[in-house]
């Protein structure tokens, strides 16, 4: 990597495409002097937005495509119609031909995924990619994978990702040695899954230099911050952020209207409104908006769709620190090292069967 | 059922036992005048208690047990020596017996999930009990379901599920037809895991009178009440609660923090504290403290283990409610509709193999 840092942003991607995208960029370089940015879309949209974007319009390059992605379209769909022409994928190839350190887009996420893995491919040792999230606890905040990529997972599953997300924690939150621990419903090493207890003991007697098994947490322990990284199989991580997200939504709806029933009520609000102001704020999604694919040839952030510039930035930060840190590099060489240890030889690489 | 309610109280169970079981008992009879108690416990323990409590000593028989299981027991070992002489299984054998109509216990989970299996076994075409929680929502509350009495399901004990959660919350909320949504990781029919989309289309195809199946939900659905039921796997179920109370707790602490950083924040907090007090209340986990075991042959009441008098009061209400308006029925002749429906016939009664 160069002394910059050079993003590739599929700009069409989320719920309001470039509008978005370019401010967030702008937002981003405000952060970040040595931050360059390719952006890959209709270039008949990006230009009209450079003017109000004087960063982005010094650092930019446009990448033209004539094709979004939509944001409803099945994986399989999408890559009939987005292959080779979408702005999704030529973000993507920014990555996979060096021209860029990282992509980020806020595009329909089963197709970022889907063309995420066919076109950069998986890392040597891994089988899924896993999407990690940050999560804001008490602690300040934890790494929760995987949140969706894929839905099952066995027990050799549970480590690599237990591996990569602290790879992910040593470049996010600068630590030689991660906490790791695998959520479960209960702590005891008798209970819950199978493949959760058997990813435990691997983990367990490993004992890996660069990460530090801390043992079964459960969905309460998310918030506390007890391990650096929560480790789980995407469907209940997916549960699991969103019912987090809903409740945080639900107490905040219980806050406002419980402070505008009576006037004393008002009145306080008005003089504590500096203290609601840093509630607010801690409890902003778009502060930790931002999920890394974990397991690539190719650094991919995805954004959410529907946040503003201010979230985008956050997840351009994000594809930033992975690339700035080289979080490539942490994974391979963690992952090295743990099937170094292994008793059996990694399998071979497949045939391609695709 | 005669025109009291009677139910029989594990007075053993919980972090506290009789010091909060007996004056939950206390709080539940001055809301339910018909209400009496058979207290199952140590005597000893369990009488001089009673002159400070004086509704439940007028309307409470003791069943004395030597034996109170453990809160940390696993549930075979708790089997070993808490079968026929523990508190627990006493209580069980009250409603067994028909001497009460339903039983209340705080203790360990896992315990008086298998002593209640195994006493009371599983009603006709339930093969396992679900455990459903009342979950706090936007709308009011919404019926939770299962939230750990076992792990792992297929799409015949997702559709049990829905059925005994509409009985539940016929019984609840008292409605005719209960809305009800499959909890998965995207509301479009194509997604998520095979069993639970097969699940899906079983109750659609049903359409079933006494049940309004919605489709999938997402977790950030619970919190908003989209459904009166929602219907999920155990393990993801027990995640999503405790992630929401994690959740929920983070909150509060960082509004608590927020309200004691300056004197203007906390003059605020003073003018505005009927307000806070309203938020307390609607966020207070003992107010919607109690989850019920569905699909035995009697009705389990599971109360918080941690909760005090005024949370056992509501795991008590709970049991009330459940009994009064004859939730057995209700899950009985739903369960019957539903297998009428089926193309099958119900599997024969396997032998005896246990």
């Amino acid at each position: 990597m160069s002394d910059k840092v050079r993003l590739a942003l599929d700009v069409m991607g989320g719920d309001f495409g470039p509008s978005v995208v370019v401010p967030g960029a702008e937002i981003a370089l405000s952060r970040h002097a040595d931050l360059e940015f390719v952006l890959v879309g209709d270039e008949r949209q990006i230009t009209p937005l450079l003017a109000a974007n004087p960063r982005v319009k010094a650092r930019a390059t446009i990448v033209h495509a004539d094709v979004a992605i939509r944001m409803d379209d099945k994986p399989s769909r999408a890559l009939r119609y987005g292959r080779r022409v979408s702005s999704m994928w030529r973000a993507l190839d920014e990555v996979k031909y060096g021209r860029a350190d990282a992509a980020v887009s806020a595009g329909n996420t089963g197709a970022l995924m889907a063309m995420a893995a066919f076109n950069l491919k998986t890392m040597a040792y891994v089988e899924r990619p896993a999407l990690a999230a940050l999560w804001p606890t008490l602690r300040g905040e934890s790494i929760v994978l995987d949140m969706g990529a894929s839905i099952g997972a066995d027990a050799a599953a549970l480590v690599d990702m237990a591996v990569m997300g602290a790879a992910m924690a040593r470049v996010v939150f600068d630590l030689e040695r991660p906490t790791v621990g695998l959520l479960n419903i209960g702590v005891e090493e008798v209970k819950g899954l199978e493949f959760i207890r058997e990813a435990g003991q691997i983990l367990r007697e490993a004992n890996l230099p660069s990460l530090d098994y801390r043992g079964f947490v459960e969905g309460d322990d998310i918030g506390k911050g007890v391990t650096d990284v929560i480790v789980t199989e995407g469907f209940t991580g997916n549960i699991a952020l969103k019912t987090g997200e809903g409740t945080a939504k639900q107490i905040g709806e219980y806050l406002r209207s419980a402070m505008s029933r009576t006037w004393r009520a008002r009145l306080g609000y008005l003089l504590a409104r500096n203290a609601f102001a840093t509630l607010r704020e801690k409890m902003d999604p778009r502060k930790s908006n931002g999920a890394v694919f974990l397991g690539l040839n190719g650094i991919v952030i995805k954004s959410h769709g529907g946040t503003d510039a201010l979230g985008f930035a956050s997840a351009v930060d994000l594809a930033y620190d992975m690339a700035r840190y080289d979080l490539q590099a942490k994974i391979r060489s963690m992952l090295e090292a743990y099937h170094a240890l292994r008793p059996v030889p990694p399998a071979a690489p497949v045939e391609a069967a695709s």
